[in-house]
């Protein structure tokens, strides 16, 4: 059976905009019940700026536990630039992630750099991250549409892409970043990325936003990509691009990716539990869209 | 552009299950709503017996108003049997459907009678409707799993599908009818039907159990399948199912057909006002996978 990838963003993606603090051990108390669950790749935490991202203050010390307790997890961060490569060298860490978004108005409003100055900051990242021995991911960001300048351009994402690959990229993650792609827009955008990056290090992140999460998977399914992110809970969102929903859930990918016949060697009562603890620390409910009928599933025993 | 033909389902799979009696003015008012947003083709009752479903007591007055009201709708009704049918012609109905269950256990349960005797009598209803000059459609239920008997055997649903061609239904409806499929369950049993009858007499019909409603649209529309049921708000589930839940949603599939340059000539505001009234007459809030993200648009004034 075909081998599915997923790399779970719960803990990145997922908590940068809650408003409610988790505590740091928490958090590591919620990596190893995704670990428990079968989670073999996951999004750990980011070394943005304290400031920008209370929520990730204790990126460091997360990374220093998880060497100790869990040393064979692939625990990927997420690095804004230089210093936050720095930060997360000296903690330790062995993976890390760039984010590139596709647009001028983005990277102006995210970061005040033009896309150009952006793109070089990314590729200087990846090939010193390179150099320190490290595996690295590049996210494409809102490679779909800009909450600022609408549908982006596709030769951009072509081209961004690339050049993320010629700097050492592992992985090329195109990411919908405010959830407005439709199955035929992924289809068509990740036909082209993966004539112009190598099929195994293409990556897709989606959001859930219009409900067109799981059609896009299966989307990207169809074009033979199988390296996915993804959120248990489906919690996420993104705090600096306006309407981005929660993330396409974990548990949601899992399901169909069974159905499908493809092996994630993620066990759903596993996630339904690591969903149990999120909520507790997060005090609402969580949850992808097929919680309701899993739930009903636990109850009866038949997952 | 290519065109998508949606039947809206909502006033018979929707309220077939709904505790709360709707009045048949109500109803008539709903079915307005739908046809101002767009909607040209609706299932709008149901000619089973008022004892078994009483929602659908009212089967002949939502006719004879229609007829009045909206001569150019195609209103098609279900019928269970010759009775049924006979009723509906009373009536003066255009269109008719039939439901066939795929396994035994299921025609078992639900009427009492073998899977053979069942295709005998949906067989023979078909032939009678067309001889009184009726639109025909013919549902293959528990097409893919079935709540009593588990998968349901592909070979059974291509020869039910055959024979139902054959009897001579205008539409055969692929039906998902406890919503457990996978996109790729779709495209597998999808692309064999449409070897057997012809595509533009093929349809699909999904519920979103297990959130993969939209997903496995896309997988029918990969296939060229352009005929789609589908419930206005997810009103829906099936009283004779067990774990049949909300249906998928008109919304979403006319929200993802508008992103892949599919037309429907349906509204997504129209569905909105109709999603509006039909909260009110069932006191709950309704609305599939996008409607939180429609609701925002709708404030906006973006859609």
């Amino acid at each position: 059976m075909d081998q599915l990838y997923i790399t779970d963003v719960a803990l990145r993606d997922g908590l940068q905009n809650q408003q409610i603090m988790v505590a740091t051990s928490a958090k590591l108390e919620l990596i190893k019940l995704l670990v428990a669950s079968g989670v073999q790749s996951l999004e750990a935490t980011s070394f943005v700026s304290p400031k920008h991202v209370p929520q990730m203050a204790d990126a460091s010390a997360i990374i220093s536990q998880l060497n100790i307790d869990l040393p064979n997890l692939r625990a990927s961060v997420l690095v804004p630039n230089m210093k936050g490569l720095e930060r997360a060298c000296a903690a330790g860490v062995k993976e890390i992630a760039v984010v590139l978004a596709a647009t001028e108005i983005m990277n102006q409003k995210n970061i005040n750099m033009s896309l150009e100055t952006a793109t070089k900051m990314s590729e200087q990242t990846l090939r010193a991250a390179k150099s320190a021995g490290l595996r690295t991911r590049a996210y494409i960001a809102v490679a779909f549409d800009c909450p600022f300048e609408g549908p982006t351009s596709p030769a951009t994402v072509l081209r961004l892409s690339a050049k993320m690959h010629t700097a050492g990229a592992d992985e090329i993650i195109i990411a919908d970043t405010i959830g407005s792609a439709s199955p035929c827009e992924v289809k068509k955008l990740l036909s082209a990325v993966v004539q112009t990056v190598p099929i195994a290090r293409t990556s897709v992140h989606f959001h859930d936003t219009r409900g067109m999460g799981l059609a896009n998977a299966w989307a990207a399914l169809e074009i033979g990509i199988r390296r996915f992110d993804a959120s248990t809970g489906g919690i996420g969102g993104c705090p600096f691009a306006p309407g981005a929903a929660g993330n396409l859930a974990t548990e949601d990918l899992v399901l169909m990716a069974r159905q499908c016949g493809l092996h994630t060697n993620i066990n759903l009562l596993g996630l339904l539990a690591a969903i149990d603890y999120a909520e507790k620390q997060l005090q609402r409910t969580l949850g992808g869209r097929s919680i309701k009928w899993l739930r009903q599933q636990q109850e009866k025993g038949s997952i």
